[in-house]
């Protein structure tokens, strides 16, 4: 095997994608500055048991682990920050109020996501701690929103739900945990006979209201809908009227329901969204309130937040022009080097020309160079 | 352990240090851009043999090994990112002229490569490869020091070496593989008897001038001592005679040498370079020429390049104040809302006291809030 050939779902990224990443990251970054977000930097190496803790064991199978040859302990590799950044708000931070917080960096997965992932996403996210209202909720949704216009991606759509109706309904029932991921499984793929044999020792109520949720997907019609078919739990109707209000103060996108949709939210506890963009496979963004992800951590508090993959992103989005660049000799004359760092210093790309190279084509899209007229030195359009 | 307890020599990144790093980062990855080098990112993982081919010993012990479960074989975790860039230039890219390429991304060491050290340093560089001559290497040292510029670190001193005059003198003994590595210890410690030790059976000449180098570091007078005590090799006369151009061509740093450092820097093969300043307890960049690197690629190139760690030279850069922001109040009334969404379209910070937490003390600077004058808003001091 080549020493040139990279693992599976792993690549180099080439300068114009290069480019484009550099700039959706700052854009992105700069918008959840502007929101008040502050950035953090979680490591990409920590402890197994940091990272896996109360998050599930999807995460586990994902999270490449290696030895510690300091301490001779198990580490992994971050395949989500989600959980770091709660860390970092239990621990350090260890704030009373309000924490708005940022990162974005790596991970990594052992195997990709979906069948065209990467194995290293970069993954981007915001997350909002200590308040319970659902103004914390619209936050961090129009965030991400206005986070998907700044990267100049397509007609976007949200799609709301909120785990606990599931989980209310499943309450009610004498399912073990492992028949509880079953059920889960069998609302992902919206699969009624696989749920009614799940559920056959059950109530007729729950069973028949668990088969309906299959259907609960569509506009803003299916919470009405919902609220006729759905038992009058409390839990159920205080996530309906919650999705109601959200989808009520969202402005310039198209709003869906999924009810049933669990998928890729296993430390969930509330209202949760993503957010698909024309010509994505897949949605770009996942979130939603996460209350007890700090919790392993010592603290309990609520939590909002969002991540997406800006690889992913990338791939949907516009990508800005080119910028220009001034083409110039190499020369050791005082001048020409002065006028090379003057232009330099004001933001220019001037790309010297090394002796010997002068019939090379530029990489940067030269539109201009620097020439010499008696003892000063111009740009001159090429 | 406690879940919060991170290994050693890895720590988060908070708030202040973090913006302080994404600040430098983005004007290094500028400043380069203004150079005319263009951005790529090489994967953090890759097959063991792609990562450690030709690279020396060291690099091997400082790399994160682990299974990839997809194929079964041995990946690692990159702990440098030179090798992986000269891949992508013999290999993506495959120019036949100059290319010059720019990274900035996290490594990741088994142990710290200092007592103080990060084990995931935040690795920032720039490499030209195609041009043989000494123009290529100025302009590596000019960008280097212009970096280190950009990022507001003390007075800067440039200390200049080159690896082809040790080599020269070992080609000319008829010590083992084994013995030059123990040569370079010695000379790296400047310890003379056990040099004399080592070439005890070696000719006289050469001999006396290993014990001589140790002596050879200091101001520029060092280089005429060197020609009168150095046997007149034609590789070291060359070495000698591009420092001193080197040396010649920087402005406004002192520059230093030291002929028989030849520290960190395995796959150098030509003058190499570091960088100090005031405050750093170590060199902050170091860089050189190292013409062999793309090879085991399948494309010898020339190549000179320089990396350094953003995360030590925060430690000792001037921290830009903070940015102002704008608080305001929550509410659902469009005026309101259209207000904060104008402020922040022009990059402006604004934080939404969220209801119920009026009383807590910001963690941005508010120097600004957004109050309410009959039915318009108004950024009012505080």
């Amino acid at each position: 095997m080549s020493a040139w050939v990279l693992p599976d779902h792993i690549a180099d990224v080439l300068p114009s994608e290069a480019r484009h990443i550099e700039e959706i990251r700052r854009n992105l970054l700069d918008m959840a500055r502007c929101y008040g977000y502050e950035l953090v930097m979680p490591p990409l190496l920590e402890h197994l048991e940091s990272l896996l803790t109360g998050t599930g064991e999807a995460l586990g199978l994902q999270t490449f682990k290696l030895v510690d040859q300091i301490s001779g302990r198990m580490m992994g590799l971050r395949a989500d920050s989600t959980p770091q950044v709660a860390r970092i708000d239990a621990h350090l931070l260890n704030r009373t109020g309000v924490a708005r917080l940022s990162y974005c960096g790596p991970v990594l997965h052992t195997r990709p996501a979906a069948p065209h992932a990467s194995r290293e996403p970069l993954q981007l996210g915001a997350e909002i701690y200590g308040h319970a209202g659902l103004e914390a909720d619209l936050e961090i949704l129009e965030l991400a929103l206005d986070s998907l216009r700044a990267a100049h991606v397509g007609e976007l759509t949200v799609d709301l739900g909120d785990v606990r109706i599931v989980n209310a309904l499943l309450a009610q029932t004498t399912l073990a945990s492992e028949q509880t991921a079953e059920v889960h499984a069998a609302l992902a793929t919206k699969d009624a006979s696989a749920l009614a044999q799940i559920t056959a020792n059950e109530s007729t109520d729950i069973a028949s209201a668990l088969q309906q949720l299959t259907q609960l997907y569509g506009d803003v019609t299916i919470l009405e809908e919902a609220r006729r078919v759905l038992p009058p739990l409390p839990a159920i109707e205080a996530a309906l009227d919650q999705l109601q209000w959200l989808a009520g103060h969202l402005e310039g996108v198209s709003v869906s329901f999924d009810l049933a949709d669990l998928r890729g939210y296993a430390y969930y506890s509330g209202a949760r969204f993503a957010v698909y963009a024309a010509g994505a496979p897949d949605a770009l963004v996942r979130g939603g309130r996460y209350d007890a992800v700090g919790s392993v951590f010592g603290r309990k508090r609520p939590a909002v937040g969002f991540s997406l993959d800006i690889k992913a992103l990338v791939a949907v989005a516009r990508p800005a022009g080119l910028r220009a660049a001034i083409r110039a000799p190499w020369g050791e004359g005082k001048a020409l080097r002065e006028a090379i760092a003057k232009l330099r210093a004001a933001g220019e790309t001037v790309v010297c020309v090394l002796p010997g190279h002068e019939s090379e084509v530029d990489e940067f899209q030269c539109d201009r160079e620097l020439l010499q007229f008696d003892a000063a030195w111009r740009v001159t359009a090429i």
